[in-house]
């Protein structure tokens, strides 16, 4: 089944409004098992909407057109339809009752511009819309058939979900050439995308009935694969078994799988390790504190942030001694340990996560530029660890990598460690 | 001018994620006069993208590219580029230069996969991107430029704005029909969008050649200016007509203009006072520290900040006494209170500010439910005030505006301050 997305608005082509009516309808329909083969968004210009109607209707089996349907002058996608379809617009009396009762009950008075959402192209199917005034309008143009629903969001879901879905869902299983699809996604951090690549290359072959795909979500790198099959547990096992080899491969640069998010994974580690947690950051300015304290439930776990920002509050609240501050300055691997060192004893906590860099633009040195940044990681019983990282880009980069590898320095420890009792 | 923009990726149609990049490109072209006519988002398929370059170049004089010009076996934008020209894919040696000066920079492994993106349709011109491996190309088919960028949102705007903007100005600059447009974003933070908008709603008639737009940007909102005239001259003259008025009518609410963002306006406000600065949070866990040490020049204000996530660390780092916290616990107006200016001594800078509250989804209690947070302000030689405020939403929303409140503080009280000599 061919199904396309045509957006109508001028709130879309200036960029007033982000589309996120389509990303929401896509994801409902990839799991059916249907890809979306375009979006059009165009802007509310008559002939352009006509226009892209026929062009839309001559490829696509199931097209869901928004916008366009309320009450206003720039209100006309209904119009254009009628064009396309070569049919005049007429006033549907069923439309006019659920107009005259709806307004009855909002208490809005009822003016005439009103009526001008009842206009439907003749022939037209219509079905009442349970967020809104604007009714959701079935056309068929050639073998195409079209869902008219308006482009306010809670509208467009609403008929989307309870209407278009629905249809569509029946359509397929009547298809005989069904597909059945089946996805996850692969979170990894610290390999770049090209290496990504490389590791899983070898395993496309072996996998015929399941797409790999890559994103970049910086600092991480997604894997994304998708198993298509003629039934639903071919693609089901297609899948595990692509899923397996890839586990295989990329191991433990994989943090989590679909919706699971990088300070999640880590602070349910951390819980079932049972261990505690403090930060002595210096270029992050609380970046990582704030990553992880953006989790529920976080005070189990962290104890307490140092944002040391100067050479005083390194001493002061991670302990670091002047004089190794004096002999190897404030971005090194001696200061690196220190902080996590001195951190974790003053707050206490089995881990102590250090960052110390320089994030730019100005600053640096002949042996450490910008974007050096050590990171180092303290954990009660244990040696400690420390990296340097060069890391490219600007401000914001430097500062987003260099938390993401403190915490991976945690991570890749707690990993290894037995669960707690 | 004709202008449109294809995206291409399988994560645009399969709802995985949102096109943020046409928006914001759409809102620079609508600056210069030039709405966009349409924007197409196609899957990762070869025929359907070559497909789509041959339509849009038929249609338009401009076409911004976007998607699949990275090294993985996914990106094949410029192999289908080719094919629509009728013109071989081959290796260009500028490209091969930068990417080998890139990746011993990186100190990456240099795979034959980077190599793909050195391929580019024979006859296309190369642009570096500064921020990324795969280069901008140029191409024209028929009379349409296209404009081939990447995908990746901090890649795409700096090859749009640095190298597609330029040149698309240029052209318009020789267009006899061209309108002029004048813009002024006005930032405001406090001032919810229903007020807002009754704030300047006796502007409107005043004001016939400006538009005024609204636009929610958590936790502020914004006002944008949008005057349209036949000569540049009218266009600013009635644009600054209509940015006086609004700046009377919204008075401090604005915080700053067009590109300005909240913490660098803060900062320059901080500085010209000669102030520095401490922080103390509980609830925001380092929230205001990262978003204030995200203004390059921070270490010039910013000294300190302690993530006091438990009792503990507010009585070590922030002074908060055993006693205070027992009698009024640790989210109470004293508590707030003495952590502002226990951290404020503690660190030695002119003012301290600190935040602690329930973010949820738990916790709070039938005095203070979650969404209760109370924020202070220390500073010296002057009283301590405190804020105490009922957020709605999750736990993001709730720290992202009891950071905003506790900052809001500071900024009014600088805004009364007189400049440092």
């Amino acid at each position: 089944m061919r199904v396309e997305l045509l957006c109508t608005g001028d709130e879309l082509v200036t960029g007033l409004i982000t589309d996120t009516n389509s990303p929401w309808f896509e994801a409902r329909l990839f799991e059916l098992g249907v890809k979306v083969e375009r979006i059009l968004l165009v802007g509310d210009v008559r002939p352009d909407i006509t226009h892209a109607l026929l062009e839309v209707a001559s490829r696509a089996d199931v097209v869901l057109v928004s916008g366009g349907l309320g009450p206003t002058s720039d209100d006309f996608t209904l119009e254009c339809a009628a064009a396309a379809a070569g049919v005049p617009l007429v006033e549907h009396p069923q439309v006019v009752e659920w107009l005259r009762a709806r307004y009855a009950k909002l208490t809005i008075p009822l003016t005439p511009a009103v009526f001008r959402m009842a206009r439907v192209p003749q022939g037209a199917e219509v079905v009442q819309n349970p967020m809104g005034s604007a009714p959701m309008v079935l056309l068929r143009l050639g073998r195409c058939q079209l869902f008219f629903v308006p482009g306010v969001p809670r509208e467009y879901r609403a008929l989307a979900e309870g209407e278009v879905l629905p249809r569509i869902r029946a359509a397929l299983e009547r298809d005989p050439e069904r597909v059945y699809r089946a996805f996850r996604l692969l979170r990894t951090v610290g390999i770049p995308e090209s290496q990504l690549d490389a590791k899983v290359s070898g395993l496309v072959a072996r996998h015929p009935r399941v797409v790999f795909g890559f994103r970049t979500h910086a600092p991480e790198n997604h894997l994304k694969l998708m198993a298509t099959a003629p039934t639903q547990a071919e693609a089901d096992s297609a899948l595990a078994a692509a899923e397996a080899a890839s586990r295989e491969v990329l191991g433990t640069a994989i943090f989590g799988a679909d919706d699971e998010e990088y300070a999640p994974a880590l602070a349910k580690l951390l819980t079932r390790t049972g261990g505690t947690l403090s930060t002595a950051e210096s270029c992050t300015g609380g970046l990582i504190a704030q990553q992880l304290t953006a989790v529920s439930g976080a005070s189990n776990f962290f104890i307490g942030g140092a944002v040391t920002y100067s050479e005083k509050m390194k001493m002061a609240w991670a302990g670091v001694s002047p004089e190794l501050l004096a002999r190897h300055t404030a971005v090194s691997r001696e200061t690196a340990i220190a902080m996590a060192e001195g951190v974790r004893v003053a707050v206490g906590t089995t881990h102590g996560i250090s960052v110390t860099g320089y994030a730019g633009p100005t600053g640096g040195t002949a042996e450490d530029p910008v974007g050096t940044v050590y990171c180092a990681l303290a954990s009660e019983g244990r040696s400690t660890v420390c990296g340097r990282y060069s890391i490219s880009g600007d401000r914001d980069r430097v500062r987003l990598f260099a938390a993401s590898y403190a915490l991976e320095l945690l991570r890749q420890r707690l990993l290894a460690e037995p669960s707690s009792p």
